[in-house]
């Protein structure tokens, strides 16, 4: 794995460059990301370039053998621009302007800007495309950050129409597809149909997904014009960063463009701003959830045929979370050998130095704003005599893997039927049972080959395609659906004939508040679940019961079945029985641990304050690095033994 | 009582219309309403129609006895007709338009809009004005749902400054009225006054007020519109169906010009989305509060001269409370009876049949989607059989009222004066308590006749009709009055003399955060209120006091007066006390239970999950329908003693 | 110190107004304010004039030896001048017009508005401005009150646009400033610079940070045309009414242009609506916190060289806070001796008379609406004769002063950095906890002379003044600095030299859940502090740990740095020891005891329930009111012994 850093030498006095570039070479760092919003300092106004900064700032840092990453700027269209063009702006759900002064200021609907995009890409890899130093190409900046995938803009509309059209080829086709004849919804043209904003009460379902679909495609084609350009001149890796948290847009289509897919990890901002609990969003305030970055390693990295890695990379506090405390001693490096564990080819701080102006002046660098050095710098230096040591970080073949859909995730969005449903949240509590029982997992979308897989864990599939049961079968890989799979079809509608249909009934579902537990009795110990229960029948399949005597849990040759929201008590004991039977060696993990295998190696974290002995799951002196006993924030890792 | 269902065809293949008929039939059901919301099937461009479907339905359902309840289909005027006359949309607070893709996508000030209601409603009646197996026509569907009362639109400004110059005549009249000398808010002319919306700080009262009041007399006008077109062809009873929590129109004002008023009852979702407690909203998930249906089963039966009916009957889990669990067994049946010990002419399930697509998708019918016959389908047919052997169901004359009044909501919503505060959960809170003592009740408004009456609660009533306390008195009814009673003219203004000011002094008044309770010692026990507190002095009259020595109960000749918002235990001891004093007999109930009386019957309902002995409220060997012990959610039916 | 009221002869029949006047005079009211709001009443319609009643109105109270204070009446343009010119009205951050039909609705950069307030005052002062009744005039009311200070409207734009033009004479100037090269945010010409609503994430700091200084210079240059009409025709004193909580303008900047500060009070409404824990507000909900009004007074004092008094004092229950309880006995005469003793030259209750329409008809007065006299009346008297007791009430120098900062908190405000960060909250707990310490305190700007003091306490302060730490020292000024103090320029960006720089090294910030309590260990006792810390490097000077080593608090020669939001116990500790080591005596009070120096007198105020002996504190019989204990909401007075 290679280390990197996010550096924006506008920002500083060219005097800076030539140092910056020998530290970060001394720290261990190979590759610098530049070129980053810096669209203004390219071309001041129309057609006027400013080229020989950034010229020098290759010239410096190839100096020093840093290979560069080299950004489109779209992220951030100067002011000039959007005066020439005011409708680059998007427009919010209310119909109000996005206005220019911080960035993603623009629609992705509007064709005069995709124009722009196209122009200003064609320029830069006129320029640089054949730059030897340049080893890589990023599109833009994170996609969907500030809620920027939908525009209720009139192109937009106009596109959306457009879109509609080619999907429905006629109004009847789509009339019937929404089911318009419900309230009198019916049109009788295309031109009829505007955005889904602002109507009433909720609008069409099917009418919010086509919306969602489209704006993700928007996205997507948006991206595809990039990197045909960048194609085009150039024979780098193409990549984009994405977020945590993200899910307006489908990354794994995203992903098939690129040639390396990456993210920005940024633990501690992502715990305090999500669900955890306040008592997580306490005990790991320093730390990050211990599943959270890795939960988007494993789905990353499925994104792109396994090229991956991390672009940025939190190195201290952050400016953008309810509350920004700094990391605990140690987690920079363990975030990084957390990533090398998943299968990272790169990980990238962000950033440099500590900018000392503008939004995000209180955000830390690897130097603070006095260039003083960090915490996180010293880690990143001894990150990179770490992985010297490490041969091969060559990615295991894993037994599991869980299902996550973006698809899946705006229609239950869309029509959550309970407050307190809510579908990542779902996939993510599934994801960290399997990895406390100290699992190694992919994460897939639906269109993956399952048939490599033992166990394929879907915690929630509202429309199940056509061969996956098929294919499970002939695999010989086991399902275990969660609630509310099969339960409606890719029109958003309910199906006419449920899918498991031959093998029990789904008579219907419930939304329930939290604290109105549902008991379920399991090998003589009381269990609950809550927020969420599928009514089923079924005659003749062994299965787990509520206390009312509806299943719980339903066993089919096939597949299993869990119908309702599970508490982690619960779903651990349900995959503890489940993998016991098909055969998977699990390992059951303290909450502050977490284990992750490589071909090769086993990783093994402590995400908390107190020192913990490991020696159990551990063969004796065959540490590469670290102990049987693992420091507050520390790693070990160690030969694997082959007939585990 | 009648059993009902509401059915659409236009959502089904038109061959399984005459399977739903025989089937309907053979669950009891006899009316069937449709046509609502059909607009777009009926006429899907201007002037060209459709209707071989609606005949055939019609016809489909005659043929198996049922009879018909059609609808006006104003509450979803089709896309072609919004695009034709763009100004129908209601504009929300914020000036936003309200856009196409849901329903009850107009304006009430829409001209050209009352011109179209008009235009459809001639058109179906004359159509089928005169068809023998129309029994019934609905106006619309729930005026006022999704907050639909209220529009800010251009239209609504004019019509408001027509209806400001009807009632003041001249200028100086509604500057005096509402007072405008105060902020310098003087106006010249009736055209000046804008609508309420968007000021600085909140617009003047009386100017909301007179908002609130033409509001809801445009919705009362839009409806005669359509009365007095279907009354012009058609001899069949006219009803609308109204909503449960819904005060943004005067009901009764609706109620004259209606034969029959119906309205539409959730009781999970009206739980799950109300008031009340986290502890209430679990124990009574899967039933219901046990007195919300009743406090609308009593108000709407005296909006419309005693007749009355339950329109849309939740039938299974509904799709748009918080959270929406199933029903416990037994329900659908129980509810169903409640409405019909309170009265009801007729009980109609929402809807016949799941719709597999639109924005109810995840609404219970009586069968699924995929047509399986539901548990509540199941006691629909019980219901049935039950009503066959109850001969009277003829409604008894009360003893007590209570008086509900939309302008008095209106009022205290616009100047609350505390944030705890809350005119509709303060009368329910008296309701309940007057119902857990085993009493039956009418509510009525201040117009109504209280002569009947031996007692009249008004939990607030700002305004005191001129006569109330002499007609009391001469009719020897004895009024309860609740805090802020009187404190406020009709303009909106501090009465410049106080209506009780004979007999004592209304000082102020002060809002109070919950948790500073107030004591009040009764007969040696404490008891507290809460929130809200009338301060007085009154000297010779009889008074129960605060521990600070100010009055918290008047005891007066003619009337009562409670100067507080009171605790569940401290209104129960005040009206156990009260009417004792009067000669009203009562029976102290279980949380779970609650009785009703109808002129010969009496109906207890268990609300709860445990079996309950009622054996000491019941006479031996008398049961029409179940018995001493009442099973979880169950009904027990007997024959009234006389001399009681 | 004076008393008055505020009253409005416009709202109530000529008939009332002589006895009015009579019983103000014989409550011991000297000073009657009127005429504001009343522009719709003087100047009914273009250049109509109405003096009759107005005239009427001074002669009437000046026949009753009442002095005038005369307003401006400009917070109310009538309606007939908004639909002249709309451009009057302010827009919201939403773009949405803030309409006619409360008060306030003007915008501050309409040049229009400005032409009419600079006319309206001429013609005032032309009529008004030599007459001896009049002793004072208040420009307008309340400025920012509803958040009127800033507006969005395209003039706004235009003034800022200019506002900028004259900071920064050329735009590469504000783009450096701003560090505009930060996701290519530069401008080419002032013209591009648009208001920094509607972003799609948050403006550049320095761009709002620039936007909140223009809004508050246009305040004050309002004022100032109104002040120089003033003075060129009057040589009253004039003032302006200031309200509790509003930080949304430099105060200061105001108060150099008055003769008088003046402010409103309303301990009652500012507790409930404030930051207060819920246990707070429910234990002082009928006396208002011990130190609101006190912070305002020690403030505003400050704000024009000494000359200050009380506007508008709750005379009862107000109308617009969450909850509007009633004043315990005696609290409108311990508010009013409270601000006597503070140095208060005049108290003004607010308002005469409950006015019963319009939007404050709950909001009590001395009288109630049906002219009823109140308790807060009763305790007016009862002051007014308590005031002829107290020969001088000059104000004491004080020892000890707090530094508060306008710019200070926008800055705060507009990168907070941590949702539990409250500058305002800050040092509102440093101002209580002094005054516990029985300390009398002045509340001065970074630009006052700190000479005097023998402590200068900054609870934060972002930019430290060029030669505040000189003065300090040549003063011998021990200055106490809280967390983030130096962090920033007046630019809004991160000091290349950090100022502390010498003595300690600030390496980074970290912003905490208030539940990540941070412990430090002091004189063997564990004290806790929260929310915020800033982690600091220092060698060889002596200071207090946090439990991990780092620095909590700095012992410097000159001045200390306390770099943490201290809970209660511990900033009381910490205070203590510095008071005791700089010679300040202190005394530590109960919570609900406070106290407060003139120069020749001691007032105690009890803002409990109960009764407290406050001899120890006391020299024996020279109480000239009150006693040794002091009854719940009580007040004693007594002579300063000289050698404390």
């Amino acid at each position: 794995m290679k280390l990197g850093t996010c550096y924006y030498p506008e920002h500083w006095p060219e005097s800076m460059w030539d140092n910056d570039a020998y530290t970060m070479a001394k720290l261990g760092i190979t590759q610098v990301r530049i070129g980053e919003f810096s669209w203004s300092r390219i071309e001041p106004s129309r057609n006027k370039f400013q080229w020989a900064w950034l010229d020098k700032a290759i010239t410096t840092l190839s100096k020093h053998n840093l290979k560069i990453i080299m950004c489109t700027p779209t992220a951030t269209p100067p002011k000039w621009l959007i005066d020439e063009i005011p409708e680059i702006l998007a427009l919010n759900e209310a119909n109000q302007t996005r206005k220019f002064g911080s960035r993603r200021h623009y629609c992705f609907s509007s064709k005069n800007y995709r124009k722009e995009s196209r122009r200003i890409t064609n320029i830069l890899l006129n320029r640089y495309g054949k730059n030897p130093n340049i080893i890589s190409w990023q599109t833009d900046n994170e996609y969907g950050c500030h809620n920027t995938v939908v525009s209720f803009s009139p192109m937009a509309e106009k596109a959306f129409q457009k879109w509609l059209q080619v999907k429905y080829i006629n109004i009847e086709n789509l009339n019937k597809s929404w089911g318009n004849v419900f309230w009198s919804q019916e049109y009788n043209t295309f031109e009829q149909i505007l955005l889904p904003n602002n109507t009433v009460t909720e609008a069409n379902p099917a009418h919010s997904l086509d919306f969602r679909r489209f704006s993700s495609d928007q996205v997507i084609s948006f991206n595809n014009e990039q990197v045909n350009i960048i194609r085009a001149h150039s024979d780098s890796l193409i990549t984009h960063n994405c977020m945590g948290h993200f899910t307006s847009f489908d990354h794994y289509a995203l992903g098939e463009s690129l040639d390396i897919m990456t993210w920005d990890s940024y633990p501690l901002g992502f715990l305090d701003q999500g669900w955890s609990t306040e008592k997580e969003k306490l005990q790991w305030m320093r730390s990050g959830h211990p599943d959270f970055a890795a939960f988007h390693h494993d789905l990353y990295r499925n994104c792109s045929k396994g090229r991956w890695g991390v672009m940025e990379q939190q190195p201290g506090a952050v400016n953008w979370a309810p509350n920004n405390p700094t990391p605990a001693n140690g987690m920079v490096k363990l975030w990084t050998l957390e990533a090398a564990a998943h299968g990272a080819e790169y990980c990238s701080y962000f950033r440099w130095r500590q900018v000392p102006f503008g939004q995000e002046q209180n955000h830390a660098g690897l130097f603070d704003s006095r260039n003083e050095i960090s915490q996180g710098a010293l880690e990143v230096a001894e990150v990179s005599s770490i992985l010297g040591k490490l041969k091969s970080l060559e990615t295991a073949s894993n037994e599991v893997a869980l299902m996550f859909d973006y698809p899946s995730k705006w229609m239950l969005d869309i029509q959550p039927q309970g407050n307190e449903w809510n579908y990542e949240k779902l996939c993510f509590e599934f994801y960290t049972t399997l990895r406390r029982l100290g699992l190694s997992i992919d994460i897939i979308s639906p269109d993956h080959d399952i048939s490599k897989y033992k166990l394929v864990v879907a915690p929630s599939l509202p429309v199940i395609p056509i061969n996956l049961l098929q294919n499970a079968k002939i695999a010989n890989t086991k399902l275990l659906f969660g609630p509310r799979s099969g339960s409606k079809t890719s029109e958003y509608q309910i199906p006419p004939e449920y899918p498991f249909n031959r093998d029990f009934q789904f008579i219907k579902s419930e939304s329930l508040r939290d604290s109105a537990s549902l008991k379920i009795n399991m090998n003589d110990k009381i269990y609950y679940s809550k927020n969420w229960r599928d009514i089923i029948e079924c005659k003749g399949i062994n299965n787990i019961k509520f206390s009312d005597g509806h299943p719980a849990y339903i066993h089919h040759v096939d597949y299993d079945y869990l119908a309702t929201w599970p508490t982690y008590e619960l779903l651990k004991g349900l995959l503890l029985n489940l993998t016991k039977k098909i055969g998977i060696k699990t390992t059951c993990l303290d909450e502050n641990i977490r284990i992750r295998h490589t071909k090769d190696l086993t990783f093994a974290f402590n995400y908390g304050d107190e020192i913990l002995d490991i020696s159990k799951m551990t063969p004796e002196n065959k540490f590469i690095y670290g102990g049987s006993k693992i420091d507050p924030h520390g790693i070990s890792i160690w030969k694997t033994q082959k007939n585990k």
